[in-house]
């Protein structure tokens, strides 16, 4: 089967590679669509070191073609969608409610992490029974997809910031795991949602998935502006979807005493991320800073599919290009480049 | 002033009373808009035993008219809106988190229980900075008087119930506290709501306000429709708004191992409320019993205010009929009997 | 291999049985140690229905026999503890933190009820390295047997009662999960424990484990007791270890406002449990009823035993009685019958 | 009245002052026993800017002399408990469940900060009957003192850091708070304590107050060590006590995936508290950072109070030295420099 790999450090390409077998426990999944993800060109640039041939991608749905001896839940022929994170069930550190951690830190990310990712004709689902979910009849591929990781990883931004009802909320930038934070945080009843973010498009796409007023760091203070928009008593939770030390020190200082930071970005340049020391209370101002990998799951990915079915949330309209599995090179490249306003572009199998 | 009154048991109406004084930390508040509660009826006939001349009503939004000396954050003028129930925040039980429970069981409940209710031209709070929230510009009297008992207990419902995004809820009855608690789930992210009632009028606000379905209990039995509905695996959680023993038991019937019983209403009758031991899993199943008194409090308020801003929550939708205070022996009667399709009754001072 | 089952409904006795074998995920375990537990009695009697051949017990250590080809944890040799519930982890309920409800109802609970238990020379475990533990050298056989169900069932039962540090405990009948109940409260922090017990030697262990009073309730109300104990406060937490409806009642009767009434026992007569509507607060003073199930797994062995290295705990005290296999017979009768003051009765193999 | 105050940066001295008077909710308390703590030296160094002839002190026991006229729990003679920390309940931030901001940042710590302390013969105490507690015959004043800030600091560190039954702790600098820590993680049911500290007096009081294991980090690598004792698994809390950048990132480093960073100490250099970016998972690892200020209020004390009742803690043990009170400033000078092998110097009035 053809599969496009991470060639090396800075490199990807197409190759051939054997269709993979399933484990007692395991399952292939045909794909149909895949959406690729900033998280693709970290890896590609080195975010977990070197690779060799190594496939990409984390975000698919399909149809199963293989399933192992022990999966009683998944028959060949299903639609299936499967979480960008494959946890180890029963790892201490699931039973401990951290499965995105089972195996270690981050180790329930296996998919071009420590295997072969989904970017292939077929891909391997680990514990097939604990990892896919079946895909309603009604929902289309085309928006199942954004469960496996954009919906799990931004709403989970919003429910470790732990909002109350009515609760004021910043987003720092808006991403497509920003935009599905901003969703996050109105599924969890906030009363007020902040955007923060520079670029036009994404603005409109904030505004329209619920914020209730956008920010533009480039045009004025966010901190300040967030204090005004707040009566300078600061939100009640800041989510930090960008992963840049100066973002995360922003979210600390907007947000109250007793208020949550949820950190969501991926943290990929220095040795430190720094706290500022005053705003966070000298340490003694109740400001908890969470962090979290994508939930993944059967039952989480039940769960994200039922919003859809019910229209809670219509993720496709952060599918701002399409392009067909041969394409991938390209679409590599200008999701890479965040050339032409991409957001999200999905690829078709 | 003009106040109107549980003369005794079964009995209510008019009565001159002095205009109140303000303690210290009290205020004084010139009613501008109320709503009658089913509670004002339980009251009267005996929930919480004989009364004299006690005014009624725990519902009111209005001007405040005097402060006490030591309070800080409102003058005479300021339009403020008043939780139904208003704490002491000092007490133990406030600063367990119970603050509804302040100096008792039901403590935090004062208004027509204690001391007089708002059914009056002027009403006392205690407590005004901890109790009372200025209304926005922007927002109505008749829209914001809603979150005094309505919006607080009904969101309670939901938040209780500890409903994860995506979950699925059954809410059982739906007058103007169940509605509430439809949106409740709504705003933490429920996936699935179903909304239990045989009255039209009732069925069709619990869709307005979010349910996904509607199972009319007087055409099927309730625990066979809920389960069939979620592919026989019950509900993540089912608010109990009704306040009767048999509810109650299809609560605990069509939720889920692992699940919540968000119990909201009033058990006014019997030595007992019955768990059933089977499907209580004979007291194994994780199922969790929660109950709740309306959440009082300046913060609280303001959140709710917060959410009338936004329009994500149109209260006035169940205000099916208006009166003026002089009128309120007839609103009284028409509430108390349930006629005309009533819900609920705006009382204009 | 010998096995000692439930013949029948009301029937014991030792049968002939092959040594089971292991599939994929599974591991075979010679029994060392075991310990009867009253559920034993209950299963025989009717609880879980009739069953034929069944082999009893679920609270057992040996050393590992035989590990599937998926097994990465453990090896033939191994000594190891074994949960008395041994889940299925990638289960949605497991999934959702309730691993002892996966499959269903109480699903995790597997051994003598919908497989065969412990009492035989060998017996079989599903996903050994999820419900496994290794038992560390200096701790023995014999007490590391009581993490598989009394340990955790009991701590579980103060874990689930939210107990502040300084809070007030209440523990209703001092069986030996309501005596591992006392402990963990102790290891929670209560400020005062008070056990209710009228059984001289179970008072005397009450004590010993950290009650700081002891209710009879055969001399006094035992209600009444424990308001004049907690200066009419009532207990911060209320753990039910017995299973009778009369007792629940107390439990919630001695709960303050905002507490909570943590079940342990199991309930097996009557159509209902019954809660005390005006002591409930009528549905409103937050009394909140929460149940459970042993929790199970290796995070959960492997942190209970570390309680026995350090030694938090010594739970050999309730071995009141010590039995070889072949006298499983007499041990049954004799704790089906509560005969000779037994608590705990150890098994040899 | 006699005051021993910060005459300015830097400079400590005895003043004369007039004895306070009480509001409508206020209290006079008459001292009789206080301690002295480092937050005093930070205060006359500089840690909240610029004061003159503040009071310094914020640990104390004493005799009511006067109540408001709203006080009803607390009456002249009264021997009371005052928590260090004497929040506004009614506050926001006090009914979101963090009182200790109330007002602000840290806004509940008034003694010796935006009020006089309780270095004098009499002190003000703000809402009485929210924050003193009766000290029940048979707790020594020399006892009881320790629970207005130490236990409540030093337990908040262990219940922040949300440690399951049998779990692993690692407590950072074993002052008077870090032991006190190790108290409240033995107290929480820790299953393995490790305590840091360089110094043999505070090793030994370590040990006694519940480590299970000591690392000396002037002789060994603490992370290096506290790998090695949990099997390189790292620890399920850590616990910073002292407040410096250094001991905070090696709390990040030896917390596991899924645990908790609690931050009891305060930072008082620098613009940053530097995390850690590959240790906490390049944001992603699920490590949750907390902060708080130490509890207080009437609950809080009275539950502390009961621990020492029933004997679970004996803090005296930290008393190291005693001083009259007009020797308050040779005793500061002591804590100040941390002379003597100095660890809890007590003040008798």
């Amino acid at each position: 089967m053809k599969a496009f790999v991470m060639r090396q450090l800075h490199q990807v390409g197409f190759v051939e590679k054997p269709i993979p077998k399933a484990g007692p426990n395991d399952a292939i999944v045909k794909t149909t669509r895949a959406l690729i993800c900033t998280s693709d060109s970290h890896t590609v640039h080195g975010a977990i070191g070197p690779r060799s041939n190594l496939t990409l991608g984390h975000e698919a749905v399909g149809i199963v073609h293989e399933v192992g001896s022990g999966v009683r839940r998944f028959k060949p022929g299903d639609r299936v969608l499967v979480g960008a994170i494959t946890p180890d069930w029963s790892d201490p550190a699931s039973q401990a409610g951290h499965a995105s951690q089972s195996g270690g830190a981050l180790g329930g990310w296996k998919f071009a992490n420590i295997k072969d990712g989904v970017f292939a004709e077929y891909f391997h689902v680990n514990d097939a029974d604990g990892n896919m979910a079946l895909i309603p009849d009604g929902i289309s591929d085309e928006s199942a997809v954004y469960c496996a990781d954009m919906l799990s990883t931004g709403f989970m931004g919003a429910e470790n910031a732990d909002i109350p009802i009515g609760g004021s909320v910043a987003v720092f930038a808006l991403g497509p795991v920003g935009l599905m934070a901003i969703v996050g945080a109105k599924l969890r009843g906030a009363g007020l949602i902040i955007g923060v973010d520079s670029v036009p498009k994404r603005q409109e796409l904030g505004r329209f998935y619920g914020a209730n007023a956008i920010v533009d760091y480039s045009r004025a203070d966010p901190v300040k502006e967030i204090l005004r928009l707040t009566a300078d008593q600061g939100v009640d939770a800041a989510i930090e979807a960008l992963g840049a030390d100066e973002t995360f020190q922003c979210a600390v200082k907007v947000t109250k005493p007793g208020g949550t930071i949820s950190n969501v970005g991926y943290h990929g340049k220095g040795d430190f991320v720094q706290i500022p020391r005053l705003e966070w209370g000298v340490g003694m101002a109740e400001k908890t800073i969470r962090t979290g990998l994508c939930p993944g799951g059967r039952l989480r990915m039940e769960r994200l599919l039922r919003l859809l079915q019910t229209g809670s949330v219509d993720p496709t309209r952060m599918t701002t290009h399409t392009f067909g599995f041969d394409q991938l090179e390209k679409a590599f490249e200008m999701m890479d480049k965040k050339l032409d306003g991409i957001i999200k572009p999905l690829i078709t199998f």
